[in-house]
């Protein structure tokens, strides 16, 4: 059997997406007081490629040895007999990640996300503030709901909690960056495994907390989370340097613009290159093509895009080798395209 | 015995705080990313009497029928044998009633809270709507560490996170009223038990699930602070109206300027009062003294500071009735003298 493609590894996701969106419907109902809800909602109905919920649902199936989609999420197998509603994880791991979102649009005051406009935009600040804390404490009821042992449904919780801590140091540090112009590599990799990768070994690990897996087998799907999920920050890096403003539906070049730090960034000022100078304009509406051109011809001169590119790729390696010892099939060869897709992916 | 005086009452409160105060300080040390766990800490360092971690452990010491401060928090005994760490539960509720503050402020455009400049003021808008959420998460965590058996610890945890989303649909509720004239006696009522009382009911009902006690106590103790803390916030809007602005620290009669739906103002309304043109200052700065006794004269001759009154009366009555089940000892009666308290003192 050769690996799955691309194609294969988009069609796993999607064929889960609706699944998922199902649940979403179901777990958070629109209900008095109706405006929060709606408020409450109103992001992850515009959309979405539900990428964590996948994960979640894939390293389910990888796990338990079933042949991907023929099981029940609702009343899946365990390893020790018994059931689980894995579906409720993936629905509080999707939870968190939109309150994420909706809390960092107002932060870094973006007008946008999924192309409709923020929720304190569409709303207002007060509405985006609660929308999000509403969202918070949701994630923790439907994580409540897997109807694991109590133990695991215990260690998912706790999961859970460390996660969103985690998110928020990440998004601190975030923050602290933007004002400082002697952030490292180094620290640069700690932010995007807080910020973004956590919730990526979140979703890898808790269904093999709730499936009673060994602790060995739990840690290792945590850290192929944390590998894959820093790799796709880094690519998302990649990609906004890259690929044509339509298809990024965003002005390509923009954390040039924006002078945020990337691995890219950091790589380039160790070499020498002057980034802050790269692009003078001050605003994604006057920057130029051509002024973007330049920089990019300049990165990629001193290297600094083939080294993100090689470092995303090697996170990607190390990825797939922790998940060496899950069961051979379909699910976790899926889960190794769906690592290597997350860097090879054009936007 | 005579039971226990308004002064006990206080030094009750008093004699937990710090221990409390020490043991918030050992849950959410000040770590990396500093900046973000100073400001987490801003508020509650600020002070704060620590009420509701009062009438945790108090609630622990009633039900495990112990000396009052004779039994380490950190290794209560249960109903069952074994112990458990009530304070980590004590601080879990203080850390969520203190995001919530965070959060709210920045809702209500506030200023200052517990006589110091809002987290919003002191640091940005960024920084404090993450104070709030790391103390969110924050708070699962540190209930995670009560140590209870597994099925009482989730129990805790469903109840932390049921008590989040209601906060969050009372505070909602709250922001809908301030564009609404209709709004009735009932829905104030659910606001204030969605907003202020379901984290005293939080509060007083996690102890007797940590303690193994069985359902109908947990049951009752929760209905009991809900009780109590629905009349502690009735007595606050009695207060707003009744108390020197110097003892209150901030202007008396700031819910009227404010147009601010409250018992008070919803009952007068419904008795004929024109409540909207009672005061007609439209901010704290420039509304005087004397618009104030005149507000204050109509809402006495119509009935309604009386009607809050008793409402209230009547509330932490029925509250001391939940508690009735709970062994005779000093700590049940300084629960009782506690819901008078609530809507006896003065500021």
């Amino acid at each position: 059997m050769s690996p799955p493609t691309a194609q294969a590894v988009t069609d796993a996701v999607e064929e889960r997406r609706e699944l998922v969106n199902e649940a979403i419907v179901d777990a958070l109902p629109i209900t008095h007081p109706e405006r929060l809800y709606e408020a409450s909602r109103y992001l992850l109905d515009a959309g979405g490629k539900r990428l964590r919920p996948a994960v979640l649902l894939l390293t389910a199936e990888a796990l338990a040895d079933v042949e991907p989609l023929s099981t029940d999420y609702g009343a899946f197998p365990t390893l020790e007999g018994g059931t689980v509603d894995v579906m409720a994880a993936a629905v509080s791991i999707e939870t968190i990640q939109s309150f994420t979102l909706i809390h960092d649009d107002i932060m870094d005051d973006d007008d946008l996300r999924r192309g409709v406009p923020a929720v304190h935009r569409e709303y207002d600040l007060e509405t985006a503030i609660l929308a999000g804390d509403t969202l918070y404490s949701k994630a923790f009821e439907i994580m409540l709901e897997s109807e694991a042992a109590p133990e695991r449904s215990l260690e998912a919780v706790r999961t859970l909690a460390r996660t969103c801590t985690r998110i928020c140091e990440g998004q601190s540090l975030d923050v602290d960056f933007e004002s400082r112009t002697d952030v490292t590599r180094e620290e640069y990799l700690e932010m995007v495994e807080l910020k973004t990768a956590v919730l990526y070994g979140a979703a890898a690990s808790v269904p093999a907390i709730l499936l009673q897996a060994d602790q060995e087998t739990v840690d290792a799907l945590y850290r192929y989370g944390i590998n894959v999920g820093t790799a796709f920050q880094i690519q998302d890096d990649v990609l906004d340097l890259t690929v044509p403003s339509e298809t990024l539906g965003k002005q390509r070049g923009s954390d040039l613009v924006e002078d945020k730090r990337t691995l890219i960034t950091l790589h380039a000022r160790d070499q020498g290159v002057d980034v802050d100078s790269l692009v003078d304009a001050d605003s994604v509406e006057t920057v130029t093509e051509a002024e973007i051109d330049e920089a990019v011809s300049e990165l990629e001169a001193a290297g600094s895009i083939g080294f993100a590119r090689e470092k995303a790729r090697s996170l990607v390696r190390e990825g797939k080798d922790e998940i060496a010892r899950l069961p051979e099939n379909e699910a976790h060869e899926t889960l190794e395209a769906l690592a290597d897709y997350l860097i090879e992916r054009g936007y």
